[in-house]
């Protein structure tokens, strides 16, 4: 006697569920299941997005963030942003946090990684020639440094910062500190330690 | 300024990831960034999986789970299995949980839901001519009732033993007690009388 199992097709819905990021074999399962249950409808009008988003969506050509294939994004294309102010990221996910936030008015770049060595990412892996070139065209602008605070962000921003002193550009770096709404009993030593050397005068 | 998000392309698979069962708008933007990070292979496959389950997973004509669309399941197709023991569950998903106990060698029939009179689910909407038909073709046969324990479940079941009853077979139902692997001091007062009522001589 074979064991009952599902059909082909189901099984390799599974399997394919299963590769997105946390979801494991009874995850993925539930979702097929969910689909097969459903109507289709639903499985054919997720099928089509991935196909469309896959097909369709590219990457801006000024600054790295998501947008329509050979297109570049809205804000690139927005007339109205401030283009003497450049906030740089390392990946294109990046950017809507800060864009969320609701203060930032200027354009992005996204680096597309930070530099590290273990990781074979060195500085030419990065979009950085494509950032000195647009900070050059726009003299006294200010570029941000949004990267992350960690070892390999923390160097990122240094080798950023030694090849814009070049450039004529204010150079600047994202306050690090206490997060919102945080006690102090949470925060590790090198935060209290930053959020005390980066105190502000009220 | 308008504020960047997220090209419409990116944000229809959002939103379309977002409809699976448990998954937020957080969820479902990670599932589609990772889908575009990923190169796009992942989205693709997918895309073609969920297509490919959609238009060619349909249901046994003889017991209602899963299979290729025109075709009967394995186990149905299988003529090494008993097919004087039936074993009916609510759900096709009910299946593979006791398929993968391991100690079943007969047949499934799956009623397509319980009899819910508020949820507007009466007799008549569930596969039971059907089960009367295939029992009476094996005569002697047991039933074995695999519904659940809720109340919905035993009003399935009390209603399926009546029918049965004018047919030659015999009817039984999955054993409730407690649970393997756990204490009696997780375990409800109904789960404990029926453990109670159901106990075996050693």
């Amino acid at each position: 006697m074979k064991a009952q199992d599902y059909p082909q097709p189901v099984l390799e819905l599974i399997s394919r569920l299963k590769r997105m990021p946390g979801i494991g074999t009874r995850g993925a399962e539930r979702f097929a299941l969910w689909f097969l249950q459903q109507g289709r409808n639903d499985a054919r009008a997720l099928s089509a997005a991935l196909q469309d988003a896959a097909d369709s969506v590219g990457t801006c050509p000024e600054c790295g963030f998501f947008s329509l294939k050979g297109e570049r994004c809205t804000a690139c294309e927005d007339p109205t942003r401030d283009a003497s102010l450049f906030c740089v990221v390392e990946q294109p996910t990046d950017v809507l946090p800060i864009e969320r936030c609701g203060s930032f008015r200027g354009l992005y770049h996204c680096l597309g990684g930070k530099i590290s060595p273990l990781d074979g990412i060195m500085p030419e892996d990065l979009s950085v020639e494509h950032l000195l070139e647009r900070v050059q065209a726009h003299p006294g602008c200010e570029v941000i440094l949004a990267v992350g605070s960690d070892v390999e962000g923390e160097a990122t921003a240094l080798y950023l910062a030694d090849r814009l002193s070049a450039v004529n550009c204010k150079i600047t770096r994202i306050a690090q500190g206490i997060p919102a709404g945080a006690g102090l009993g949470h925060a590790d030593a090198i935060t209290l330690l930053r959020a005390l050397e980066g105190r502000k005068q009220l």
